[in-house]
């Protein structure tokens, strides 16, 4: 059967990067509104696929901003259902001179497909369609149940979709969502992600006299919001890295020990992560925990930006009056956001310094989500990405947050397949994104393995 | 010959308000391109104003930037010479909408001659001037010599006249300088400012990863340089404000015990300065020192500024690869700029955090003034200012610096009188600036019987 599917693939690779080439050339950039028709000619693009590949029941749902496409085919009684997730939005191409191709002309060279939008997620979200149509191609119809949901508002917050899928559980039930939006973790290496952290991400603000005051007459007196705000923060972690926010380890659930064994034996080289992704002097973090340790499975308490006091060109001797912070914590298993929002208030409120009144503000607040190794969609995904990559497959965490997946564990009740097809140097939002094209057409086989390993 | 002085002012009044007049309509904003033609009308004004008074030698000296006015009268031998300064140019009006009667159309209301520009430094520059005008009116010549040098680049930086003083010693000789660009502790006393602090300004830059970086990603294991920022600003100063600095209280020299017993007699009221000036929720500072004490009389250490990451609405999940900090250090008498940079230069580098590299930029550095109110040209002008205003002259300090007294200091080697006529509500740089037109006429009276008392 997988055979087949090989061959089907191989014997479309024209017109299945014609498809995608299409899809790319529209500029469906989710931030700029001069793009909105773009949106819709990219909903469009989805829905007519969905189509072409026998779904049913396609829909583009209107919503306060951008519209979601959702589609399905349900003929396959006492199979499972899986709900197909992906997004049509993409990433504004800013700084645009530094694309070798135009972002929006998708440009093959050495095997990649360069354009915005190839990996992240236009690329990869076309594997699950055509899946689907090589499924029906040579088996005539797919092996299992499957409900398709594309938004257009990923890049943006993807406030749309969380709605939906809290108010439309019925209408998506299935047994476990398929996420194609991560990568693989490292070249050839089959992987599927079993663990996302969550965030919790605030707004700290300080303020201190009435208004900025002359430096030269109140310093010495007066209090400063921007000093305060810095002696308020620093006092988050110690200088080994660990946050001293009480009570924020209290909850963490370390991971196994045969899930820290197969992370020691990932190809991960520290001194080339050090080098060729970070490129500071040196790494950091909580002392006892490898990297891979304290980026998936440890809680980091982090400062994504600092404003405050005068900051233009030469010297302006000012006290300030305000400053604010942007500062997030990422959370992993067990750990509640609402008790770790708690214990964030009572720090600040405690460490707040003399002469200061401070305030904290919630922008989002998401739990870590993990995904148990043996559900038998996870089995079912890993002996589909081993048997196409010829590799045994490596079961991963990410650090970051994908939001959807938490929705679907909370609203649906069901974890997510997370199999990417993506390489960690896609370049994703930056200038000259790419998508390995091999990885597209053994992306559909993969896809379709797993339909078909799953169905059984 | 002083009572002949009054009846002068009092029978000049309205002619010398006519010509304060003029000189406030000129909008002479230093830092605006477009008023560069008012700059030079400004200098003009300066120069005919100076000729008008009897000084001779009246020259507009053309700089990089704006002209300078000197003018001299040399015919006192034997007596000592004043070096009068002032500045013609002003700050900008915005929020021009806050006025309650146009900038540049001086208007008086309940006493007070409200333009931009009326106390700093149109109305006192033009004390010195009419000071000199009477004496020659009522006793044929000055009792001693007099330089004048005028400026148009005090609320730019001042780095003409800073340049001409250095290149100009033997021009610019003189046994004293007369500042009027202060002002009076509180509305009718009489007050001298006989200390100021100096100032030294840096920029602090941290550097972390190569580019900024996604946090899910490499949050834990990356360093974050606007977290190392803040790490490193915060210990500069412990919770109870006390400078942290290696050796910064090494060379302060505390004020006398005289000094000290001045400064306690002064009405300075905690709350009020609290509740009216600075409106915070309480006061800061080194415990152990009154609020006076502690803003004239002891170093500071404060962030003006800092900017680093994501800034805008909303979230950005990034570790910052770049922070920036605007810092200073005030001095007190007996500190070295050059031994504090090289202590903070030290404590910066030791307090770095791994991962991260500083910078540190100096952008100015000068030392305190202190001038010793034994001097005899301070007597003369705490009599003179007494013999006016019918009350005894009290001994200031000014937290802040005011640059060209240390110019003088350095290159002359020459203290300042700092005589001014300004009241600490005066609203310099803001909205509805204003000056006491009996400060006007009184100052003008004061100066002339500084000059009387100083000749003898």
């Amino acid at each position: 059967m997988s055979i087949s599917v090989d061959a089907y693939v191989s014997g479309n690779r024209q017109r299945f990067l014609d498809e995608l080439n299409a899809f790319l050339r529209i500029p469906s950039i989710s931030t700029l509104p001069e793009n909105r028709g773009d949106i819709d000619r990219a909903a469009a693009f989805v829905a007519a696929s969905l189509r072409g590949a026998g779904l049913e029941n396609v829909e583009i749902i209107s919503t306060s901003k951008h519209p979601l496409v959702y589609a399905d085919w349900l003929h396959a009684p006492g199979k499972p259902t899986v709900l197909c997730y992906g997004h049509y939005d993409v990433q504004p191409v800013d700084p645009v001179e530094e694309w070798r191709s135009p972002p929006f002309e998708p440009t093959l060279r050495d095997g990649n497909l360069y354009a915005r939008g190839a990996a992240d997620d236009k690329g990869q979200l076309l594997t699950h369609i055509k899946a689907v149509e090589a499924l029906r191609a040579v088996r005539g119809a797919p092996p299992l149940n499957l409900k398709f949901l594309i938004e257009g508002e990923e890049e943006v917050g993807g406030e749309s979709v969380a709605r939906f899928v809290a108010e439309n559980a019925g209408k998506l039930r299935a047994d476990v969502a398929l996420v194609s939006d991560t990568s693989m973790y490292a070249d050839g290496m089959p992987s599927l992600c079993i663990g996302l952290r969550g965030l919790v991400y605030m707004e700290v603000e300080a303020f201190g006299a009435a208004k900025d005051l002359h430096s030269g007459n109140y310093g010495g007196a007066a209090p400063n919001a921007v000093f305060a705000l810095v002696e308020l923060l620093s006092k988050a972690k110690n200088r080994r890295g660990v946050i001293q926010i009480p009570g924020i380890y209290d909850d963490v659930e370390p991971p196994s020990p045969a899930e820290k064994e197969s992370w020691a034996r990932l190809p991960f080289h520290e001194k080339e992560f050090l080098k060729r992704e970070v490129g500071a002097k040196a790494l950091t973090g909580e002392p006892g925990y490898t990297v891979l340790e304290r980026i998936w499975a440890r809680p980091t308490f982090e400062v994504h930006g600092i404003a405050g006091g005068f900051t233009g060109a030469g010297a302006k001797t000012v006290i300030p009056s305000r400053a604010t912070a942007k500062v997030s914590i990422r959370l992993v298993a067990k750990q509640d956001p609402d008790k770790v929002i708690t214990a964030f208030r009572d720090f600040v409120r405690k460490k707040t310094p003399k002469g200061i009144r401070t305030e904290v503000r919630v922008l989002s607040a998401s739990p870590a989500v993990l995904v148990n190794p043996g559900h038998p969609a996870t089995d079912a995904a890993a002996k589909a990405f081993e048997a196409v990559f010829g590799k045994p497959t490596a079961f991963i965490r990410s650090g970051g947050s994908v939001p959807i997946v938490g929705d679907f564990a909370r609203h649906l009740g069901i974890p997510a397949v997370m199999m990417g097809f993506g390489l960690p140097d896609d370049g994703l939002h930056g200038p000259n994104e790419k998508f390995r094209l091999e990885n597209f057409y053994q992306g559909i086989r993969a896809v379709a393995r797993f339909f078909e390993e799953y169905g059984q």
